[in-house]
């Protein structure tokens, strides 16, 4: 069904979550559908950075380890975060980079399955997840790394000598999601273990680690959380394995007794043996605040809306001639729509020049994200709009927009 | 020679680092002897902080990537960071923790020398670089580590199957500083590879990496270099090494083409292939800042000071009758001053209370950190004089300062 921009502004007025938008701070004269690469920035999060660097580290100094908590935050982020995964306290930590917490589960994994060094992942993952397979395979004595063409192929490769499969819950590029309880159980009548990549998950629409009986899981702070510039990751570790999980980045956090200064490794109890050096604190401080926001959302209303912004945003564009390579079933959907352009780049270019900010993916695919906490049924009626305006103004192919060979 | 407290006066009218102290905010009534585990708060930090977070992020958005230059910032800062540590351009790289980053020369390391197997280190070294240190060996097919009692035994046990040696370069407890260039010259000539911690090093004294021939190093930001609480740590890897090296920790950023999203790893060229995930960009943004400060000053000027603070303080508190385990030769001697005392703790939290802020190292030594670019003369005599106070009242005694067995 398509709208037009009055029936939208209703759905506005109508918008439990309205009011969300005066939680972020954002440009003038912006659409932003690119907060699931980079999320926006939450009003609470200037005050709280500058309280850390001018209270905690500036009056406090060393004595901010405790006074502050510093030594507990890791795990207390982690606690606040678990909700939004379903997870019982005690499970997630936050720490390092979504890279690194990969290489210390995978680790974990193929120590807790001695007898199977096979690695399952998708070709079409994001890279990293890929690449640090590879890394860690590379270091276990027999073990490789698999990749399928896609998640469908799983079933024909889940043998005997399977580890771990690591799978993005929800694709980077097109947007689709997985069955997260039925992917995880077939793998778990295989003998192996499940390891999510919910990057693209974790604030995006609700999930339960703990009712999917999910082993490990790895996720990024800066996306949908708000969390910042290469903000702290964090990782899940389901409390049956964390007795026996031997992570390979065995730093002085993850020691039983770490300021005894001992000089033989001992894993600490519970999910801070997951933890290797000395935390990231100001990025930390970031998540927390974003993390003020989460609190007050119930992530059932974003999923409800973050369906409707897509579904919306869909049928406004798939008359434009675009082939639509996001999922239209609800369930097999995440957050994002992603459109096939050949000259995709170019466009978003155009769209960034008026100030409609999305994203190109190699080779051809431009990808828009939904985050219902800042973004209106308006903005995404006057997302289309431009999208259509460059598309059939031709104005994507001025020069100016051609593919450079930087980052986008 | 004992000075007074005149004397102290008359030397801080005459150093040409006073003014320095102008860059830093410190609490009033704190003497702070801790820099060397956590450095003060640069006055331009919490600007240059609140601009990456209100100006890149909160307005840039994902276009900061490339309009803010945060892609090229973890190596720029390497270079900020070059030549303090006697490093031409391009061989060291802002990331991770330093417990991270050891990891990944390490793993490069053994894979240098594949057919070495042994890891030397200091059984009295920091605690981390030991548990990584047996992290990365449980992870290569017969490789072990070997803990020397000290580095005065290193001799002794280097064998024909050492790939490599870690030793930190001024002692976490005892302040002691080894030989840089005798030290990795005879690693070389056993024909294994020399990683130095720059930990206590780095911003306390100038050292050459290029000059020594060293093969590898790590250390952080945290401390005498200011760059706030779980600052980025830094990596260095000689140009020779880096078409060869092979970090394991293998991740989209130290890949040759990150943002073309190939399935296989291909590290890229030069520094970068020792980067893993997204930086944390935050914690740079402060970085960035203090390193402001230390382009300001000359670090023979600073080892100058630095080596007259911590005499004169080994002068003030020999005659209390504790043993001064910092060698008093200046060629020996980091940035810092240890004292045995077996009530350590106890006297450590007395100091705390009076204002003076060193810290404790279990058993029994009491650490003072000596950073001259805002500590004066007189900052030395005063905390002398507390030090005589407090043992010579005995208020130390006193329960409320009774050891408890959380962290320091």
């Amino acid at each position: 069904m398509r709208r037009n921009r009055e029936e939208c502004a209703a759905l506005d007025a109508a918008d439990p979550l309205a009011a969300m938008r005066q939680e972020f701070t954002l440009p003038e004269g912006v659409l932003y559908l690119d907060g699931n690469s980079l999320g926006a920035l939450p009003s609470g999060t200037p005050a709280r950075v500058a309280r850390m660097i001018e209270h905690e580290w500036g009056h406090g100094l060393i004595r901010s380890w405790n006074d502050a908590g510093w030594y507990g935050l890791p795990a207390r982020l982690g606690d606040r975060l678990a909700p939004m995964l379903g997870a019982a306290p005690g499970q997630v930590v936050v720490c390092d980079s979504t890279s690194v917490n990969l290489f210390k589960v995978l680790g974990a994994a193929l120590r807790l399955r001695p007898g199977r060094r096979t690695v399952l992942a998708e070709r079409v993952a994001f890279p990293t997840d890929l690449y640090i397979t590879e890394g860690v395979t590379s270091l276990f004595d027999g073990a490789r790394s698999v990749l399928l063409p896609s998640a469908a192929d799983l079933d024909a490769h889940l043998g005997e000598d399977v580890a771990a499969v690591v799978l993005s819950h929800v694709d980077y590029r097109t947007g689709e999601l997985l069955d997260m309880a039925a992917v995880t159980e077939r793998v778990h009548r295989a003998g192996a273990l499940m390891i999510w990549d919910v990057c693209h998950t974790a604030g995006a629409l609700p999930i339960s680690f703990d009712d999917c009986d999910v082993d490990f899981a790895v996720g990024c702070g800066y996306k949908y959380l708000n969390g910042g510039p290469g903000a702290p990751a964090f990782l899940y570790a389901a409390e049956r394995h964390q007795g026996e999980a031997r992570q390979p980045l065995s730093g002085w956090f993850g020691h039983a007794r770490p300021f005894a200064f001992e000089p033989g490794y001992e894993p600490t109890g519970g999910i801070r043996r997951f933890l290797t050096g000395t935390p990231p604190l100001l990025g930390m401080a970031a998540l927390d605040a974003s993390l003020d926001v989460w609190e007050k959302v119930d992530l059932a209303a974003v999923r409800a809306k973050s369906l409707a912004l897509t579904s919306l945003f869909m049928d406004l564009v798939e008359p434009l001639g675009l082939e639509v390579v996001t999922p239209r079933t609800e369930a097999l959907r995440g957050s994002q729509v992603a459109v096939r352009h050949e000259d995709g780049y170019a466009v978003v270019q155009a769209l960034i020049e008026r100030g409609v900010i999305g994203d190109f993916r190699a080779p051809d695919l431009i990808r828009f994200g939904f985050t219902p906490l800042y973004l209106s049924y308006v903005d995404v009626w006057e997302a289309a709009r431009h999208l259509r305006e460059v598309l059939e103004s031709g104005e994507w192919r001025d020069e100016r927009f051609a593919r450079r060979s930087d980052v986008t």
